[in-house]
């Protein structure tokens, strides 16, 4: 780089940083009425596995949007509406796609709440109500990280696009199928989610993948009833055993999955992902203690998060055949069957390693029923992104700390709406405390964490696409 | 055999023929009265599993040897009594055990019953009663033999004792115990059991072994609770595989069990067994259409016989872990835990091969809880027994009808307190119908069968020491 450059560059900088500082000012100013607002949000419930309060909600946040100067539709899909908003008068300037979900869990057990659920309370620093942590807290930190900048500076520093779910806590059966047809209007540079919960020492996050999913059962069908197990023992095949010996042809002992080809297309991790998990906390004594184990799950050398972000499972959900009560039932069972669920890893898709465990199943046990049932492709963005220092930096710029990057986590979310369907990169920068409790009684949002939240969404406008930080993230 | 012996053993037959067909016939003048006896003694219930009416039978059996001329006493166990009645008059001559019992199976569902389980009923020539089949008609059908040939010719043709169970349907859990304490008052040549169903076809059979059982569980332990399966699969162990991978080192797909040692003590069948089997009918397509199964369990090219009486079994009777319901639960399970049985064959023992077990377990899944059920020796009496010809003489002579010999069957029964504890042999030898249904409602008891069994017991109580039968048993 130039002296010329360099100097225009810490000029640029400098004036988007009294820029941001303005906004976190604003926010400072205005914490007091942004929870207050955030709490009368929270108060509406939206339950989506009840059909509850969906449409309410969605027209509460139209208006927010309209009223902020956003332009925002309700759009229908086969199940609840996405809402969607949209700022796009910063002519030629990049786009960011901003996804969260509006609906919530069930409150149930109303019990075991201290506070009703819909009447959001402050106790101890923290606000308790369904949904604070998920999502409402963390996309309305969003929402009022935009409509400080607009009332700061009376534009945003880039364009955006606004996509709130209405079904996120029931699956997203509709997302995929909404984000094809109108993927000319979610047209974006990149996709950010604010969901999910800080590292439990209170260090962001930034998480760049998720693993695909793939939910099957195998049926093994023996004689039409129970029989004796003596009269009929060595007579009548067991299905319980038919069960066990295609089962351990599918995983062994030392913990490698033993369907053909279904390390076909994993790909070991790259050096800056490894350089980056290097990085990663983890105390695996402290977790062997909390759930009661000597040792992690075979094979013993490798290391924590590769097992976690870069190895395909085989997981038996649940395994059941015959008589289960107290004593002894002498039968040979007339059926058997196992739940299984296989989390997918980058570049393997559910499609084809379904169609590895059909193939497996009519090679070693043909007489063996397989049930496909859901699935969810992986997702992974690449920790190399031109975007991942502009993130990092709007993170330490609003919370003063330099976040853990995640190149990938365990779970499965479907992100690859995004990724594959769209084509963008995606992050997820959760803004919640560990603790938050969410799809649980006693759901809370640290007001800390929620103020945090609004000023890094603040500073993600600002950075995302900001070239100076691009070119230093070298 | 010198020409004067025939002549002299011939003249000795034709006399034991007269002297019984005299006994036939005072069954058949009396056919109709010894119906109303049973259905009178089967009007009285005796469910142990419930705990009715045991003291009241036994004292009417007790009353009824006194009556018949017997000893008779009620002796006490830790649960319910056993009657013992005894006839030795015959000096210097040799003793029957017989053995029955007086307790029935609860008769619930009562509203499955067309007629009243303890309100005997005959309809299309059998007797509809709880206990009727198992065991009342049967043992009833002994003691009238035994009245029978008192009435008849004042005397028996050898010495007896009748032992009767009050705990047979509830495991016979003080049988073992009893028999070893009153070892010496039970002093006999071989014991006989009137037990079971005849062959569907109507021909009579005898039993000469049975199975052992070892019933145990195997427990596995994983995390505290339920964890993730995205969350944590890959990092923590999972049980159902570990049970997956243990179960199949303990038995291959091939059929073979796999505990070392399990084999050591199994021997192969005799000549003589190997002959007995291939006499005895068996429809392998009929029970697959009944059953609705393509084929026998593995391996194929063993013969159905050898697989029910010469070989050890390890079934799997129910095998649990996780979560059954509908759709998918996305967890590790928390522990998994499989019920087994296993039959022994002759020579097998059940604390030996549970050893094995534990040994197995201790080498493949040292962390795996193993627990120890029930177990029952194996029994076998030599089919070259030479009892075998008089008993196969006796059931001729009184049914007209060569019998069937099963070496073993695949069940299990106390029959080692005979052949183990009291070193006897020991035979069995149904009376009922096949279709009895006993254990179920609207049990029944042809009346053509009850009196062919009482004709058979009386025909085995001439001919079971007929030294002129024994000497052409060759």
């Amino acid at each position: 780089m130039h002296h010329a450059d360099e100097a225009g560059a810490r000029s640029r900088d400098s004036e988007q940083r009294r820029a941001l500082d303005a906004v976190f000012d604003y926010v400072d100013r205005n914490a007091q009425d942004f929870v207050s607002c955030l709490m009368a949000y929270a108060s509406h419930p939206s339950i989506s596995a009840q059909n509850i309060g969906i449409d309410e909600v969605a027209h509460l946040l139209k208006e927010r949007f309209l009223a902020m100067g956003m332009t925002a539709e309700i759009l229908p899909t086969k199940g609840n509406p996405v809402v969607l908003a949209q700022w796009n008068r910063q002519a030629g300037a990049p786009t960011v796609l901003l996804y969260g979900h509006y609906d919530v869990q069930p409150p149930e057990p109303l019990e075991a709440w201290t506070t009703p659920p819909f009447e959001p309370t402050i106790r101890d620093g923290r606000i308790f109500a369904r949904g604070i942590g998920d999502n409402k807290g963390q996309h309305f930190a969003q929402i009022l990280a935009i409509e400080s900048h607009l009332k700061v500076h009376g534009k945003l520093p880039c364009n955006v696009i606004f996509m709130l779910d209405g079904e996120e806590e029931v699956g997203s059966p509709n997302l995929p199928s909404f984000v094809l047809e109108h993927r000319e209007r979610l047209k974006a540079d990149l996709v950010v989610t604010a969901d999910g919960s800080v590292h439990p020492s209170g260090t962001p996050i930034v998480q760049f993948g998720v693993r695909g999913l793939l939910n099957f059962e195998l049926h093994v069908h023996g004689a039409k009833r129970d029989v004796h197990s003596g009269n009929y023992g060595g007579v009548v095949p067991n299905p319980a055993w038919t069960l066990v010996h295609l089962l351990a042809t599918m995983k062994n002992a030392a913990g490698e999955i033993t369907i053909d080809g279904v390390y076909d297309r994993v790909d070991p991790p790259s050096a800056r992902e490894l350089e980056a998990i290097a990085a990663l906390p983890v105390n695996v004594a402290g977790l062997c203690e909390e759930l009661g184990m000597t040792q992690l799950d075979q094979p013993q050398e490798r290391g924590y998060f590769e097992r976690l972000m870069f190895h395909p499972t085989l997981t038996i959900n649940g395994l059941h055949s015959g008589y289960g009560g107290p004593g002894m039932k002498t039968i040979i069972p007339d059926s058997a069957f196992v739940k299984c669920d296989m989390r997918l890893v980058e570049s393997q898709t559910p499609d084809e390693v379904f169609a590895l465990v059909v193939k497996h199943v009519a090679r070693h046990a043909p007489s063996v029923e397989v049930v496909r049932l859901n699935s969810m492709e992986p997702s992974k963005t690449s920790i190399e992104s031109p975007y991942t220092q502009n993130i990092v930096t709007a993170i330490e710029r609003a919370q003063g700390k330099r976040p853990l990057l995640y190149p990938v986590v365990g779970g499965s979310l479907p992100d690859y709406v995004f990724t594959k369907t769209l084509g963008l990169p995606a992050f997820l920068i959760p803004y919640a405390n560990s603790d938050q409790a969410n799809h649980a009684p006693n759901e809370n949002l640290s007001i800390d964490c929620f103020l945090k939240g609004i000023k890094t969404g603040a500073a993600l406008l600002a950075c995302l696409f900001d070239r100076d930080v691009v070119g230093s993230s070298t």
